[in-house]
Formats: C-alpha cells, sequence, structure tokens
C-alpha cells in the first residue's frame, strides 16, 4: 500500500505535464485552474489540476489565499440559467423531481470545486488548512459566509463521526504524533517533553483521540485522563511531575482535565462529545472500579463578565455581593488566607450565577465550555475556589475551576433539557447559591 | 483501536435502552425513527436510533425494505413552507446569499437522514446494501429516482477517490477477503481456491484493489493482470493451471483480462478508471521493462447486436458480410477450422463495425466494456477471433474478444476526443476493416 | 523493515562474488565450504558461503543431502588435540576453569557450522528441514544419532518458549498460513477450504498456533477448538458443516479436539503442552463460563496393541475379554447393534488397560497421544465407544476416542505423580473397569 | 496476539500459586530454586519458578545479585561423578559418541539454568541486565569468568544476527524508543529532543537500529548517518541546530557519524559490523547515486597514549615530533591560530603512528574505534585536525577525528588481512606520515 500511494504524486506529474503543454510554461491563475476542473472531464488531469492548485495555494502569500477564497465565493456561485429555469418548473409544479432538481441547480458550483480539489493527493489537509484561513477573514467579508457554509457543509459530510477512528495515545506513540499534542494542549501548555510524559506514561494517566484516515497522524481532537480516587478540586497537583502514581485498579474516578480540538479550518465539526462519551465506555470496560466520570475545567469567561457586572448600573449580581468581591481587586489577594476566606462565599456565588443565569442572546450560558459540557448532557457538579492559581487561571477566571460530572444514565436526560427547554443540570448546592443571592437580594 | 471500536456497540446499547423507554417495548416503524431521528438533536440517542433503524432494516423483508424506500423518497422532501420563503427570497434579490439559502431549502430531509444512518456502526455498509436494493427497483418507479440522485449524490462525495485505499491482494491476503475475490469476479468465474490461487500467488500475476476505510475488508473494485511477453490473443492459455510461470523480470507486457466492480450500491460511483491508471504506474515502477499494458476484455454486447443486424432490414452491416456469417448458425461452428477460417474475416468486420459505428441514442459505444476502457482513454487495439471458446464467451460475442491499449502519454488526448467528440481511438487494422465494408456497401 | 530483510540477499550477493573468484567457477562441495565457514572470519563472506551451502543442499539430490549430513557428523568433530589437552587439564586440577574448557573442547565442531549457517537469509528454515531428512536416516545409521543431538541441543536453545509466539488462527488469516493448516493437521483430515471455513469461522470455533519469529508465516504447532454445552462424546458432528453454531456465551466446555506439530525437523522440542495451558487461560479469560477444558483424542496404538494381545500367550487381558472381543473379527460390525452392544464392556474393559497397564520399556503408556496428555497434567476421563466411525477411526482403534480433561488446579500435581513415579490420572470408572478384569482373571 | 501474550503471567501465577504451597510463605533462596528448575520437569512451574527468580533479583540490592551470580558459579558447575565417567569412556574409546557424550557431561548446569530462566516473561531482558552485572565485577572474580563464558555463548546462539530485526528510526518512531536513543548515544551526547529531532526528521539524515524479537523496543545497536556532498572534517557542522538541510538525490556521500551499543550485557556479541553493512547496502538502494561511505570517528585513546609517549623513556615518537608537540601544554592552544598551525604537523604525525604503530599485547590497534572500524574492512582515509573542539574532545583526543572509509569492493580483502596478518589499510597520505618519522628519527 505504502507503494501505491506515491504512486497517486506519479501519476499527477504525468497528468501535470499534458496540462503543461496548454499553459505553454507560464502558470495559470489558480481560479482559472478551478474553472477548468469543472471543465475538464479528465481523471489524470483533473487530479494533476486539484494538486496544481493547492500547490500555487500553499505557496502563495497570505492576501493571493484571500483573493483567491473571494474569487471562489464569487464566481463559481449557481449557473444562473439553469437555476432560473429549475425554480421556474418547481413553482409550475412543486413534485419531488423539480424539487431535487432545483436543489442541484442551487448547489453552488464551488462545492464541486470543493470536492474535486478533495481528489489530489494530501487534498484534505489542504482543504481544512485554507478553511482557517477563511474563517480568520469571514467575520469581515459576509460574502465569505455563503462559502464557509459550502465548507462546513462538506466537512460535516466527510468528518462524519462514522468515518472518525479513535486511538489511545501513550508513551509509545510516534514522537511527530506527540508533538502536535504538545502543540495543540489548549487548556494546560504542555511545556516539555518530559511534562508531555508525565501526562501519557504514567500508569494513572490515559489520553484518546480520534483520527481521520486523510489526516495521517493528525489528531482532531484528545483529552487528556487522570485516574484518581477523588474528585480534585485543583489542576496543580495532577500536573505535578513529582508526583506518586495509583495503581489503576484502585482508582474510582476519571478526570477529564483538558479537551482539545486541534483543527481551525474543522470549527462547527463537532466530534468532541462524541469522543468523552466513547472514551467513558472505554474507561469503564477497561477499569470496572471506576464510577465516577467528571471533568476539571476552566471557566473562560468568568472573570470578564465579572468585570462587567461589577460595574454595570443593573446586574444580576445583588450588591451585598458585588461589595464583597472588593478584595479581588487587591493585588495577590490569592496569596492570603484571610482575603481567600472572605471571598470564597461571594466569589462562589457569583459563579453560581454566571453558570445559572448569565446567558447568550440566543439563550445559552456565556461560558462556552459550559455550553460544551452541558451541551453534551453533563452536570455542573461542583465549583471549586482557586483550583488554578496560574497567571492564566487568575487572569481568566480568578483561579476558578468547575467540575462537570457525565454520569452516562442522565446524559440523554440533561442534553434534551438543555438542547430543547435550555434547562441546566447542576448539583443543588450550586442552584441553592443562586436562590439565596436571590433572596438576599430581595430582602435587602 | 480495536477495543474502542467495539466500544461504540455499547454507547449504542445504552441510547436504545433510553428509546427503548420511549417506545415502551414496541419497535416502532423505521420512517417513524427517521423522523425522530431528524428532531432529536442527542449524540447517543441519535447512533443509536441509527443503529436501530438499520437493525430493522437487515431482519426485514424485501418488500417491507422496498416499502420503507418508497416512504424515505416521498415523506422526507424538502420542508416546502421554507423552500418557497427561499425561492420567493431569491426572486427578489438572486444574491449569493439567498441562492445559498435556496441550495440548502431545497436539499430533501432525506439526505440528512442518511448521513445520520451514516454514524452507526456498519452504517455506510448498510446504506451501500440498501442502495443495491433501490436500483433494483427504480427503474419501475420513476419516484424512486430523486431519493437514487441523493444515494449517489452523498456516496460521490464519501466514495471520492481521495478516500479510496489501494491495496495488493495475494495470495497472503486474509481469507475473508479472498472469498470476495471469488464471489466477486464478475468477468472469468473463480471455480476453486486452487483457481483463485493461480491468479495470486505465480511470480507473473497480479492483483490490485481499492478498499475504503469504512469498509472493512471488503474490495470495491478489483483487477486481475498477468504479466507476459506478448500481447495475448485468448484467455485459456491466462487462466491455465498447469503453465508455467515467467520470471517478473522477463515480462514486457502486463495483461488487465479481469477488473470487477464488487459493490452494486456504489453504482455510477466510478473508481475503475483511477485503479488501472494508479496499477499502470505501479507496474512500471516496479518492473521497469514493461512497455505494454493492454486488457483481454469480452465484448459482451456483441451478439445481441449482431442477432440484430442481421434481421433488421435496414443494417450498417453490408449485405455480403451478413450472408458471409451465415455459418454462425450452424451448430459447433467453434470446433471445424473451415468454418471458424470463412467466418473470420466478416466476423471481424462486423465486430469492427459494432465497436466503431454502433452507437447508443446519446451516441456512446454500445458496449458497455467499450465505454468503459475507451472513456479511460485507452484505445481499441486487436479484435480477437475465438478468443473465449468458453459457453459464456461464445453466448455473449461469439467468442471474440478485444485487445484495449493504455498508453499513458495518450491517455489524456484520448480521453478529451471521446469525451468531448466522441472519438474512439482504434489501430487502423480496426478502422481499415470499417472503411474497406464500407466500400464493399457502396460499391455493391 | 521489509526493505531491510531483502537488503541481506544483496549482501549475501556481493559476499559470494568475493568467493567465486577463489572458486574459479566451478561450485565446491559443500563439506569444504563448512570447513571455510569455520576457518574464516569475515562478515559478509561467512553468510554469503553460509547461503551458499544452503542453496546447494536445497538443490541437491536425497541423496547428497544424506551424504552430506554424514560428512557433517564425521568430519566436523571436536579437535582431537585440544580435546586430549583439556581432558589432561582437567585430570590435573579438577576447576571450574577446567571444567569449563572442557566443555568448549568437547564441542564438535558441526555445532559452530550450524550456528553459522543459521546467519543465513532463511537459515533456520532451511535446517529445520535438513534435520527432517537427517530423521528420517538417523535410525539406520548410529553414527548420525550425535549429529542429531547437535541440531536437538540448538533447535531448543533457538525455539526456547521465551521466543514463540502464540496467535489466533481465524478466518481473516492469510491465506498462504491456512494451506498450511489444511497440509498439516494431523488428526481429523481438513478435505476443502469449505471445512477448514467450517472450523475457523462459526462463532463456537477456536484455532491457536505458536509461530517464531525466523520462520514467517510458517505455525509450529496449532490446536483447534470447539465451544460445546456438554463434552463429546463422538467427533462427527464437531465436523458437521451443517449443524447450527452456538454462542460462544453459551458454551460451558471447551474441547480440545486436534493438536498437530507440523516441523518434522523439530522432533523432540515440545510446545504443544505449552500452547495447550496458554489456550485454556486465554478462553477462560474471555468467556468466564467456561469452566470444562476437555480433548477428544485419538488412540492410534489401541488396534495394534490388541491384535498383538489378542493373539499372545500371555497376554494381560482376561481370556473371557479375549473371548468377549470375538466379533470384532465380523465385517461391519460397527453397523450391527447388537455386535457393539455386545462389544462394548469387553472393548472398553481391553482400552482400559491398555492405557493404565501398557507401557512401554521405559514404564510409560504406549500410546503417543497418552503419553503427551498425561505427561501435560491432563486426567483420563473417559474412553468413548464408537467415536470415531471413519476408516482410519476404526483401523486404528476400532473407533475408540478418548476424553482427557485439563483441569488447571490438578495440572502439576497430576504432572509430577506422571513424571517422577509414573502414575496415571484417571477417571474411576476407568480405574474400576481394570481391577474389575482383574477380579475376573484371579477368579476364573 | 497481545492477549495472549499477557496470558503467560496469569499461567505463571498459577504455576507459582503452586510452588507457594512447597514454600509454607517464606521467599526461598533464588539459588535453592535454581535448584528446583533444574530438577523439576513442570512445564508451567518452571516458567514461574523462572519468573520468581527473576523478580527476586530485580528486587535484590546490588550485593545480593552479585552473591548470586558468584553461587551460580560455583555451585552449578558440571556433575563431577557423570563428568569423570564421560572423561573415562572417551579416554578408552574416543569416539564420536564419547566424544559428544563427554561435551555435555562437561556443561556447567548452570547454562540449563540460563535457559530455563529465559522461558519466563521478560527472561531475556532480565538476563542481559543480570550479565551486565556480571561483568561489572568479573575483573575482581576470576571464578566468575567461566560463568560469563556460558552467558556470552548462549547470547551468542540467542543474537544470533538471523534473529536480528533491522528498522529505520526516524520521527515517527515511537517516543519510547526515541528516549533510548537520546539516552544510550555513546559518541556525541544528544541533549534536547530538539536536537535528536534535528538528527532523525530532516531529509538528509538517517539512522537505523537492530532490534531483537524479545526485546521489545529495545534497539540493541544503533548508527546516526548524515548525507552530504563532501567527506566532512569536523562534527560540529553535521549538528548544528539551524543548517539547511541537503535534497537526499543530491547528495553522494553518506557519513556515519555515530554508532552506539545500547546494551552492556551484550558485549561481545558483536553486530555492529552487520548493521554498517546492511544499512550502506540499504542506502545505495535508496540512493543510487551515492558514492562514498564514510565515517566521522573519535579516538579515544590517542591523548592518553599520547601522554604516555611523551614521558616514555623509550618512545616510538621521535625526539623531533615530540619536541614539536610542546604547545600542547599551552591552555586554549586551540583557539590560537599560529600554535594550531605549528602543532599541525607534529599532532598528526603522531596520530598516524598512533594508528599504525601502536598495539595492544595482542598485536591489534590501541585504539578502540579503529580496532572495530579496521576489523569491519574498512580503510582508515584521513585524520582531522581539531574536528572535534567539544572539551570531551579535546579531552580525549586533542580534538582530532578520523574518516575510516568503507569501500564494499575491498571490505573482505581488508578484512582478511587484518584479521589474519594484522594489516591496517590506511591512506597512502597517512602511511607517508610514519615513514617520514621514522626517516627523520633514523636521520638525527
Amino acid at each position: 500500500v505504502a507503494n501505491l500511494t506515491t504512486l497517486l504524486d506519479s501519476i499527477v506529474e504525468r497528468g501535470r505535464s499534458l496540462i503543461g503543454r496548454a499553459w505553454e510554461g507560464a502558470r495559470a491563475d489558480p481560479l482559472e485552474l478551478c474553472a477548468q476542473l469543472l471543465s475538464r472531464r479528465g481523471e489524470a488531469s483533473g487530479v494533476a489540476l486539484a494538486r496544481d492548485i493547492l500547490d500555487q495555494l500553499d505557496a502563495a502569500s497570505v492576501e493571493d489565499r484571500r483573493a483567491f477564497l473571494r474569487g471562489l465565493a464569487v464566481r463559481f456561485g449557481a449557473d444562473q440559467a439553469r437555476l432560473a429555469a429549475a425554480v421556474e418548473a418547481w413553482l409550475q409544479a412543486p413534485t419531488a423531481t423539480t424539487e431535487t432538481a432545483l436543489h442541484f441547480a442551487a448547489e453552488p458550483r464551488r462545492q464541486e470545486v470543493i470536492r474535486r480539489l478533495n481528489q489530489a493527493p494530501g487534498g484534505t489537509t489542504a482543504l481544512v488548512r485554507l478553511r482557517a484561513d477563511l474563517l480568520s477573514i469571514a467575520d469581515e467579508n459576509p460574502d465569505l459566509r455563503a462559502l464557509d457554509h459550502d465548507f462546513a457543509h462538506l466537512f460535516s459530510s466527510w468528518f462524519n463521526r462514522g468515518f472518525l477512528v479513535p486511538k489511545r495515545i501513550d508513551w509509545t506513540s510516534p514522537a511527530n504524533v506527540l508533538e502536535k499534542i504538545i502543540a495543540y494542549e489548549a487548556v494546560h501548555e504542555i511545556r516539555s517533553w518530559d511534562d508531555l510524559r508525565n501526562r501519557l506514561e504514567p500508569p494513572d494517566r490515559r489520553c484518546f483521540a480520534f483520527f481521520h484516515p486523510r489526516l495521517v497522524d493528525e489528531p482532531l481532537v484528545f483529552v487528556e485522563i487522570a485516574l484518581t480516587k477523588a474528585v480534585p478540586d485543583a489542576i496543580a497537583p495532577l500536573l505535578d511531575l513529582s508526583r506518586t502514581p495509583l495503581a489503576p485498579a484502585q482508582a474510582t474516578t476519571a478526570v477529564f482535565y483538558s479537551i482539545s480540538n486541534t483543527q481551525n479550518g474543522l470549527r462547527g465539526v463537532s466530534f468532541g462529545a462524541f469522543l468523552i462519551k466513547q472514551v467513558v465506555e472505554e474507561l469503564k470496560r477497561e477499569l470496572p472500579r471506576l464510577s465516577t466520570f467528571v471533568t476539571l475545567s476552566p471557566a473562560p469567561g468568568f472573570s470578564a463578565w465579572l468585570a462587567d457586572e461589577r460595574q454595570a448600573t443593573a446586574s444580576r449580581l445583588p450588591s451585598a455581593v458585588r461589595d464583597a468581591l472588593a478584595p479581588l481587586d487587591s493585588a495577590h489577594w490569592q496569596d492570603d488566607a484571610t482575603l481567600v476566606d472572605k471571598l470564597r462565599k461571594p466569589l462562589l456565588t457569583a459563579a453560581a450565577i454566571y453558570f445559572l443565569s448569565a446567558k447568550t442572546s440566543s439563550g445559552r450560558p456565556i461560558d462556552p465550555v459550559a455550553r460544551f459540557h452541558l451541551g453534551n448532557g453533563a452536570r455542573l457538579e461542583r465549583l471549586l475556589m482557586l483550583a488554578d492559581a496560574s497567571p492564566k487561571g487568575l487572569a481568566q477566571s480568578h483561579g476558578l475551576m468547575v467540575n462537570y460530572v457525565y454520569d452516562l444514565d442522565d446524559i440523554e436526560r440533561n442534553h434534551e433539557a438543555f438542547a430543547e427547554r435550555g434547562e441546566i443540570a447542576a448539583h443543588t448546592a450550586i442552584t441553592r447559591l443562586v436562590s439565596a443571592a436571590r433572596r438576599v437580594a430581595v430582602e435587602s
């Protein structure tokens, strides 16, 4: 097989030499080549054209890549005449046949361009990278949104979970995969190979990832897990290089302390939820004594939200809570046990309100990590004071971290309540913090 | 990984138990479940629902499966209100945005049903089988054509050549793969494991196939090759169990004597052309002395066409040729050297006309094998008298076989001439047969 | 890796070209080359010489191979002068140093020849084959016994169980391995690929083998297993192509119905016992409900022994038993229910005596299969009347088969009792048959 | 297979429980257990005993391990009575039979102990480690030399080159293998994972190793290679992290700049020579343009030898040379271009004498690296002034490095000349330095 795959290159070379004649030595505009890609029906030259377009894009400047994307968006819409005719036919007789014809007539030709580019060796990888570029400029270019929709549509199909391959990552994994784990870890930075080894090699550590057959050696999403005897309330002990590992058979708890997506270009194509559930099942099977599956998660939006609320004229925070949060403004409060004690109640109350009451315009929690886990059917279990005292942790959430629990028996119910009615599953200790704050607010 | 994949089953089981509660013990109508599949947003129950639908279909009678397909075609069209609104919006302002909105609004909801069914373990395999059912009844049910279009559209995307994995099949391949080669061989039946071994194990034999990551151990298309010192003019010597193998380094010619698609359900998703080209490149690299790449192909439509022409009042066949073909009607003519000699000229002339002049309503060669190889850019090289004297060979083509040559330097040009202008690349010896026949016809 | 291994060939070629010069075109006597193999110290030419010797032997006639073996035995003994000196030194001062020196001085130089031949690509395979030749002539050539001792000694070291790799064989195994299973099955002939598939593919069938890293795709020993609900009393139902498979989870019993060694050349290097124990453990782990591990074994020496005893003047068989066995001489007694009934008691009594009392000159059971299983620590459990009514079964044992039970808790005790005191573990029903027969004999 | 191998543990556990009964709770002396290992014939308990002995040794103190080794050496010699009888028999009739009997009678029983220990899971690894211990004390314990001989003898058989598996090491290799490359690199320390990657990932770098099936993920010997356009004269540019890689197709020269054995316990079992030759062949095949295969090697004994010679009354060094070497004693001479220039001639002359004339008592070059490469048939090609200016390089060889050339056409001849007559293949520029020095010495 190895032999055959490198073959593709030589086929492409040959196809390219044929194209070459037509070009007379000069490199054609890649948008021109996309037009040829649609019109030519030759197999060999199709792949060669695709490869050539992708190679040009690979070597192009940022500006040229963006220009290409804009051209793709603008010049490869649907065939207007065909579309108009299909609309006309459907209006006259709205049958299954005219409807399907309308669907295909309205398909922007850029979808077929993307599909044909995907035939080139390395095509999927290049397209995922290209969409990352697109996302970086889509906000300022409303006319690119339709193109992004096309990418997302095709990627959903190609990265359908049925095509994903789950694999365990450990210290026997290839170095070129491991360096990507180091590079992509988004939650708790991996500082060195020793730090990485500390997360992979001890018997009480696990790491799982999804791969896709065409993105070789490229993890799409991965989750890091610690096996423990209790639900942890801080991150530092888990990452401590000098801790003594636990015998896995003695563990009762699996802690998902980091989950990272790696491919910007696959934004909106979700696999994280599925990975977590699959890993929960795998761990239960390997270690039947495990009874608790819990995250140790950051609250990345908390500090920003709290700053706003503390300054707002009309805040969700009772004024008593706001007043009690004043010590947050002293430098190094986290090192002063008295201040920490004083802050505990009001900070956790504010956090409870943040998670349960603060919503986006579409009625979902402000916190993105909360949206992810609650959307998966997890339950908000504990709010952890000063669980991440790193500079990043203090900056984004005043050190706050959170446990979400994955209880397989409740996942589905929680998920539906959340998805359909916006209900958040939370431990009563947290809901009580909110109701107590409300009572105080009303009473005061 | 092995562990993780079996996991999916247990996730599905759990999801199914959740669904189960809703069902109160009774199995729901699979079309109802498809409706749920679209409305529910739960991950776990989504996969479980998909699996359940596929399991029911797997156990269902042919009639029930067909009923399901009809229901899918009829009940899961586009949302009419949304589509009407999108049409209205586009008519008012035909922008990229309204166009894209129209495209997605016109997408039949059954496409999303099919995508979600694909998430189940074994989903792709089940869907390919389902489409095979669909194809068997689509002709009589015009309302199923739109559904077939949906399947074909999604399969083209999922079986994009970028996702295909080429592999060599040999005598060290797994038995469960080899038995499929035996079962699927469509051209020259493999009668036993010894016959199979004879096509795989000798040093002058090769077999290559395309696989897809989700159709495990299931070759999609495979080609059988003999390495020889000359272009063969009959099939029997190639399949002879007692022949002496040739040292591969001495071979000058690679003969593609059989190419078989295995999945009815993937009809219209073509990979054969690409496989042939890839194999040509692979063989050239392994054995640089190979200079000729040629098929030994059947002519499956020849007998039927010839029968028609001989009876037609207005035939493409000059009457002299028709008269000379009379001995074809004697039993066992093939065993009578005199008759064979007499028939040679007129039969090959008729064959030349069959390949070069007989066209379908859309202007393409009547012979399906010719359409395939000429469409790939091959050249019609030789017409071979009595090259397949098996009962099947005599029945379908009076024993005629054909060599098509794959010359990488001409493939692209031939392909384009054929695709765009219907021109057929053929050896002058064959074109001359046709012009000679015309001359005779004119002169007489 | 694949690349590198083929490399060895080219190194050998180069080395050979160097040797070639010395030979001046003529092929040297392989025994001469063995002498060079010991004297030359060149690495490259060492491997090349080894390969050349083995190639010559591979192409040689049976007679020439035997001549080579005789020459190896005679001409490559220990260096006599060195040995005499070492003996002298040891006699004068029998220390650890002189003792070790004596050991190495007495080592026949042919051991080093064999070790160096093993360096060639394919060397181990060739040497195993060579010893098979040796064994076929060793009986008539007492002077070859020392050479056989050398082979056995080195093979024990190279095929140390630590170097054996256990693998499951199933229907996804490579065809070139499976054809060896067909060829090597020594107990119940595999008649076709369908028969083989019937032993591998159903969910209630298992097959395991030991492999060695240097004998690629070559099973050394394999065992075939049926999962059942009861201890079987006949072979035919197990091999029935039309039976309905059992769900493995319902099985309580694992039946080892065939165990075959494949390499004559490894005679005396035992791995069968270890394979059985390893497979018992594996099955227990996969299917915890399995509680009984039992063989269904032939009694290959029974008919011959019984014929002798029936004719002997002084027989272990009581004359009453002998008389009752007379119907054995009628043709087709096995098809006559009355005769079968009459024969049951005396035949099983004779069998009990055969297994428990008939011994070789070294005090071990005459039956080779009994020696194997009892030596492994199994218990003789049941004698089965007409359990194998095939011509072979009737010929070798009047249709008798036997169950041996592997009970892991008793294996070690049974093994020791058998190895040290010759005690045979047997079910009381069988020992009672013997004592009843004795009583009868004494009383009569 | 994975499943089956872990099985061994459970067999061992069971065997151990049987042993346990005999021990009555207390752990037996491992030497006692070795005695049992020889006497017991049980398969299961044999492996369990072996494992238990190795586990005890694994947990034992250095002193206890040494005591064990001494006990093994002393208590497990040959059976004296049997040996005496065998000597007697041989003296009376020195036939092949008595000779073989003598050989086996003189075999120290500790060889069988070692073979049986090897049956335990992980046995080979444990034994290699044990011999490393043995080597560390063997010098002071002459009575251990016989035991070391036994280890060496068995390891030669088990690590016969036929059993070694060559593999390429690159940046896709498992991290647990790569960390061993970092740990074992003996020539030019690998300071970090970035340094390692710099030696593996660039297209003009290669690394190959030998593995053994039973020492999983444990390279036995590895060689690091740089592809260049010229024979290098210093090490620093090769290891430079910021250099621009060369396209492999442009390389003409393969530089073996580091070769490291990893297992002390395998001392005397040589595979390095074979690895180099195999890698030369592999590289020639992959990159046909490569024409030069050369090392860049240290001269680890040069400084020490030179210090001795400069102080000796009777030195091989002409006094003129000795005088001219005086600047070596100034600190930082290597940074002073004038001193370096002055030293060049005398230092290279001294080096030439060191390599060509300085011999051990057994007549072989003093320099161990020279012994290795010259013994492999390489040629001493160039002496490189200040090629390794690292502290280690200056300390061991005043910065001197050496190129040895591997020319496949001469390897065999060079090897034989060296092995049989002690002749050293060297470039005439080097031999001339020696003869010039001699002339000077004579003339002066």
